[in-house]
C-alpha cells in the first residue's frame, strides 16, 4: 500500500510537474517518500497540499496498477525517450539476469521490481508531512535531489494516533529541549557532530556517568585512563585497523610526520594496560572501567543533536577473566543494565542474545562459543530477561547481548550491550599464570552500560520530555520569593538546602538549587521555574517566615511542607 | 669556572681521540657540557673515568686561557686546518661584525666568546657524570652527537651535596616509582608521550583533579566539557592559527576530507559557551571549569615520564567577567592557589606578576593593561604572597601571574598560572548588555590550578617520594594479618572500614583499603605494603580480637588503637 502511494505521488508530481525526473521512491516505516529532480524548481511543504490533492484525484479514480516486462534495450529506450536519466542509471546497474519490470497507473508509468496493489482503491488513508534534500544515491558527490516523504496507514484512527505521537515526538525533540532548557550546544566553528555542554548540560552528563560508574564500581570495576589518540599499531596489532582503519580519524604530526589515529574504541587500550605487568590467577577477573571520549568519523549528513555525534563518550568497562568466570560476570553486568534502566524510568527492555551460525566467518574455538553462548543463556533466564535469541548475529569474535529499552513514546532504543571477545585477547597474546603455574588466556567482556553518554542523553531527554529524575536534574530546586520581604527567611531555607545530600540512587549528591528573588511578578517567576522544568520550586512569603513553612510546588502537586521536615522531604522524592 | 671545565673537558678528549669533531660546550646549571662527534666511535659512562683522569691532569698543570682573535677568513681556515666542520659552521653564521675569538688551553685551541678563568688552577671540584645522544643544532634531521655531561662546584662540599640530591633525586625519579607503585605505563603500540594510567594511578589522578575542582566550584566555578577536536576556523577566529598553526596535530576524515585540529587549549571552546546565548551582568563573572586532555606536538626526544606529554589533562577554568571585577576574581584565584599547594604540601612557592613593556607587541587598551597590572599587585600583596614584578614578561593578550613551587628536594617548579585576556573576548566579538542596556565587552581570566595534572604527578610523585598524603594515596590502609586465625576479626574491621568517608580535605572520599591475607610471612606482608608505601598498615593477630584492638603501622610510629577509635583516628591522619 505504502509503496503504491509512493507512485501516485510520483503520478501526482508528473502531471503537476512534467519535466521532473524521478529518483526511487521506497516503502518504508509508517509511509513512504519519492526522491525527485524538479530541474532547478524550489519545491518547499507550502507545495504539499496541492500535490496532496491532486494525488487524492488519482486515488479516487481506482486505476489498476498494471506491470509489464522490457528488455533491457527497451527499457532503456524508454528512459531516454522520457527523460528519465536516473532511471537510465537503475537499468544499467541491473544484474544481466534480472526481469526487468515496469508498473503503469494511469498515464504515468515507473521502473519498479513491485509488488502493488491491484488498485488505488486500496490505498488507505494518507497524508504527505516532508519534503527534505537528499544526495543521489546517498553520494555527497550526486545531486541534491527533493525526498517528499508522506505517510499513510490501512485507517483514520491509525494515521490521526501517529500524527499525534510525531507532534509529542516533536515537542520532545531533544535539539529542541536542549536548547531550552540550555543543555549543550553547537558552534559552527568547532563543528558539525560535535556538542559543548553547558554547565546544567554537564551537570546531566555526569550524573547519568558517575551513577553509572558507580553501579560498577560496586560489583569491583576500577577506573583507568587512556589517551584519545594513538599509533595505529596498536589497532593493527588488535586486528581493527584491517577492518575499520579506513573509518578512523587520523592525526598528523607536522612536527615530524608521524601518523595517530583517534580512538573510536577503548579495549586495545585497555589491554595494554592488563598486559603492564605479570598477572595471575589470584587478581582475576581484572575489571576496568572509562568514561572516555571515542571518536567516529560519522558523515556530517547524519549528524544531529546528539543521537549522531563524532565525539562520544562510552561509559566502557572491560573484564579479563577465566572462561570459568564469564557467567557470573554476565550476570553482574545483566543486574547493573536492569538497575540502571529502572532508575532512570525505562524498565521495559528486551535483550537480544546474538549467537554464531554455522558460517566460517566466526574466529575463537567452536567449543569455547557453545560453552559461553550456554552461559549467556542462563544468565539471560535466571535474572529473568525478556529476551530472544538470534543465531547469525554475533560479532565475529564473540556472543553478545545487546539490550533494547523502550521510551515513554513506545519507541525502542538499542542501549547497553555485553560483548564476549575471544579475540583480543589472542590477538594481545594476553596471559595470567594459574594454579598449575601454567600461562593461561583469558577471555574480555565488553560492556557499556550507557551506551554513549551523548546518545543515550538524547533518548533520556526526549524519554522524560526534559522532567528529569530529581536526582539528576541540573538544577533541582527553585526559591521564589513573593516580594522582597522574605530575604532572611530565603536565607534560612538556604542554608538548610546547601546541607542536603541526597544518597539515593547517587550517593554524596549536593542538592542544586537557585533562588528567583527578581523584582518580577510570582506568576512570572512561575512561568520561568516550569519553563526551564525545575522539578521543585519553593514558593516563599512573609506568612511563610511566621510558620516556619515553604510552599512546595512541583509538576503534578502543591503543599505545605514544615522547613524541619523540607529536607528529608527532598531526600524522599 | 664550569665554561672553563667544558674546554678543559675538550682538550682531554681531544688527548685521548685525536681525530674528534666538537661541537658546542657551554656551562649549565651546576656544571657544563660538551656535544663531540667521535667520528663512529661509540662512548660510554664507562669510558668517563679515563677521560676525567686526563682532565685532571690537565688542571694539574695550570694551564693559562689565553684569548687571540682572527679575522674571518683565517678563522675559517682554522677549522678546515683542524677539521673542525661544525666549528666551520659556527663562524658561518657569526654576524659580520661580531669579533671571532679563540681560546686556547696548553696544545688545544676552541672556537669561544670567553669568559674564562685565568687559568685551570681556579678550576675548583668537577665530576663527570652522564654521556648522552644530542642532535647537532637540536634539529633531528643533523648528525647524532656524544654529549659528555660535567658537574662542578668551588668546594668538595658543595660536589658531594650536589651528587647526595641526585641519588635522592634518582630514587625519587617519578618514571621508576611510577612502575614501582603501579601508577601508569606506556605502551610501545599506543606511542611515546602517551602514558596509560593503571587503577593506582587513575585513584591519584582523580583525587587530585577532583580537590582541585572542588576548590574551585566552592568559588563560582561551574564544570563545562567539550569535545577534543574542532575545526581550525575556531583557532583562526581566536588568533591562535596564524601563532601556533603549524603546531597543532591535525586531524583528518579519510571519509569526505575534512580538516580538524586536537585541542592544544580549551579557551576558544568555553568562548563558544559563553557566546551560545544573550548574557546580562546579573550573570556576571561567568565561570567555567573543566579537567580536559588537550595534545600537544612534543618532539619524541624531549618525552619523558609525565613531565612532557602528548596528552595533557589540564584543570582548566576560564573566567568571562567585568572590567572592574577582575581584581576579585584574581584574589580568589590567588587563594585557591594557595590552599591547594599548601594542602600537597608545597606551600612554599613564589609568584612571578608578569607585566608589559613599552614594546608595541602588546595587544589591547594600555589603560586597561596599567589598571590590570595594578589590580594584579594589589591583589599579591593582600594575599601575602612572596612576589617579584617582571616588565615585558606578560603574554602579548594581557599581563598574568605564575606561580613557582618549591618542592622538597629544593628544586623550583613553574605550576599553576592566572592570566588575564583582553584579547580573545575581542575576536570572538563577546559582550553582555550592562545596567544601561548596553552591550559591554567582558574580559576573560585563565588559570589552571594544577596546570596539567600529568606534570603535576611527576613533580608530585618526586616530592613526595610516593608516599602520598593519606587522602590521595591510592591504596590508604592495608590489613595484614598475623595468621590464619584473624578471618573473623578481619571480616569485622573491613566491616568498619568500608564505613570510614574521609571528609578533608576532598569530601565523600570512601576509605580505599585492601586485605593481605596471604599465607607469607608477616615480615614479607609488611615489606610488600612498605614497598607499595600504603601510609597505614593495620596488623591484625588473634589477640588484637580479643582485646578489639589493632596495630596500627604507620611510615614513622606504630601504636595500638582501639577498633572503636579506628575512624576517628584515620579521620584525623
Amino acid at each position: 500500500m505504502r509503496h503504491t502511494l509512493s507512485h501516485v505521488l510520483a503520478a501526482a508530481v508528473k502531471e503537476l510537474y512534467p519535466t521532473t525526473t524521478f529518483g526511487i521512491g521506497p516503502a518504508i516505516d509508517d509511509g513512504f517518500y519519492y526522491d525527485i529532480d524538479f530541474g532547478g524548481e524550489k519545491i518547499s511543504e507550502a507545495d504539499l497540499p496541492k500535490i496532496e490533492k491532486k494525488m487524492r484525484g488519482i486515488v479516487a479514480r481506482n486505476l489498476k496498477l498494471e506491470r509489464q516486462v522490457r528488455e533491457r534495450k527497451a527499457a532503456l529506450a524508454w528512459a531516454t525517450e522520457n527523460k528519465q536519466e536516473l532511471k537510465r542509471e537503475l537499468i544499467e546497474e541491473l544484474p544481466e539476469d534480472e526481469e526487468i519490470s515496469f508498473y503503469t497507473l494511469g498515464d504515468f508509468e515507473d521502473l519498479c521490481r513491485g509488488p502493488h496493489l491491484e488498485s488505488t482503491a486500496e490505498a488507505g488513508v494518507f497524508k504527505l508531512v516532508k519534503v527534505a534534500g537528499a544526495y543521489w544515491r546517498g553520494d555527497e558527490k550526486r545531486q541534491m535531489l527533493t525526498r517528499i516523504y508522506g505517510v499513510a496507514f490501512e485507517t483514520e484512527t491509525e494515521l490521526e494516533e501517529y500524527l499525534k505521537r510525531q507532534e509529542e515526538a516533536k515537542a520532545r525533540d531533544h535539539r529542541k529541549l536542549g536548547k531550552e532548557l540550555d543543555l549543550f550546544c553547537f558552534s559552527d566553528l568547532v563543528g558539525a557532530g560535535l556538542p559543548l555542554f553547558t554547565p546544567r548540560g554537564t551537570v546531566l552528563r555526569e550524573m547519568v556517568s558517575s551513577y553509572s560508574l558507580s553501579l560498577r564500581a560496586r560489583a569491583g570495576f576500577s577506573k583507568v585512563w587512556t589517551p584519545h589518540i594513538t599509533k595505529t599499531d596498536l589497532y593493527k596489532a588488535s586486528g581493527h585497523y584491517a577492518k575499520f582503519g579506513d573509518e578512523l580519524f587520523m592525526v598528523h604530526s607536522q612536527v615530524n610526520g608521524e601518523e595517530f589515529a583517534m580512538k573510536p574504541m577503548n579495549c586495545p587500550h585497555h589491554a595494554q594496560i592488563f598486559a603492564s605487568k605479570p598477572r595471575t590467577y589470584k587478581e582475576m577477573p581484572v575489571r576496568y572501567m572509562e568514561a572516555t571520549t571515542d571518536y567516529r568519523d560519522e558523515r556530517t549528513g547524519e549528524l544531529g543533536g546528539l543521537s549522531r555525534v563524532r565525539s562520544l563518550t562510552q561509559d566502557d568497562s572491560h573484564v579479563f577473566c577465566r572462561v570459568t568466570q564469564i557467567k557470573a560476570e554476565i550476570q553482574q553486568l545483566v543486574q547493573i543494565v536492569r538497575e540502571l534502566y529502572e532508575t532512570v524510568g525505562m524498565a521495559k527492555m528486551r535483550a537480544r542474545l546474538s549467537y554464531r551460525s554455522d558460517e566460517d566467518k566466526y574466529l575463537g574455538d567452536a567449543k569455547l562459543w557453545q560453552m559461553a553462548q550456554a552461559q549467556i543463556k542462563e544468565a539471560a533466564i535466571e535474572n529473568g530477561l525478556d529476551f530472544f535469541e538470534a543465531e547469525g548475529e554475533a560479532a565475529f569474535y564473540g556472543p553478545k547481548i545487546d539490550f533494547m529499552a523502550e521510551d515513554a513514546l513506545g519507541r525502542e532504543h538499542q542501549v547497553a550491550t555485553v560483548q564476549l571477545d575471544f579475540v583480543q585477547p589472542e590477538r594481545f597474546g594476553l596471559e595470567f599464570v594459574n594454579e598449575k603455574g601454567e600461562k593461561e588466556r583469558p577471555v574480555m567482556v565488553h560492556h557499556a552500560t550507557l551506551g554513549s553518554i551523548e546518545r543515550f542523553l538524547s533518548v533520556f531527554i526526549e524519554h522524560t520530555g526534559g522532567w528529569f529524575p530529581f536526582w539528576c536534574a541540573p538544577e533541582q530546586v527553585r526559591i521564589l520569593t513573593v516580594n522582597d520581604q522574605a530575604e532572611e527567611y530565603v536565607a534560612k531555607i538556604s542554608e538548610k538546602l546547601a546541607h542536603v545530600v541526597l544518597e539515593k540512587p547517587l550517593k554524596y549528591n549536593e542538592l542544586r538549587f537557585a533562588i528567583d528573588d527578581s523584582n518580577e511578578s510570582l506568576g512570572k517567576k512561575i512561568r520561568r521555574a516550569v519553563e526551564m522544568k525545575v522539578p521543585v520550586v519553593l514558593i516563599v512569603g512573609p506568612k511563610d517566615a511566621e510558620s516556619d513553612e515553604v510552599s512546595v510546588r512541583l509538576r503534578d502537586r502543591e503543599e505545605k511542607i514544615k522547613l524541619v521536615e523540607l529536607e528529608q522531604y527532598l531526600a524522599a522524592l
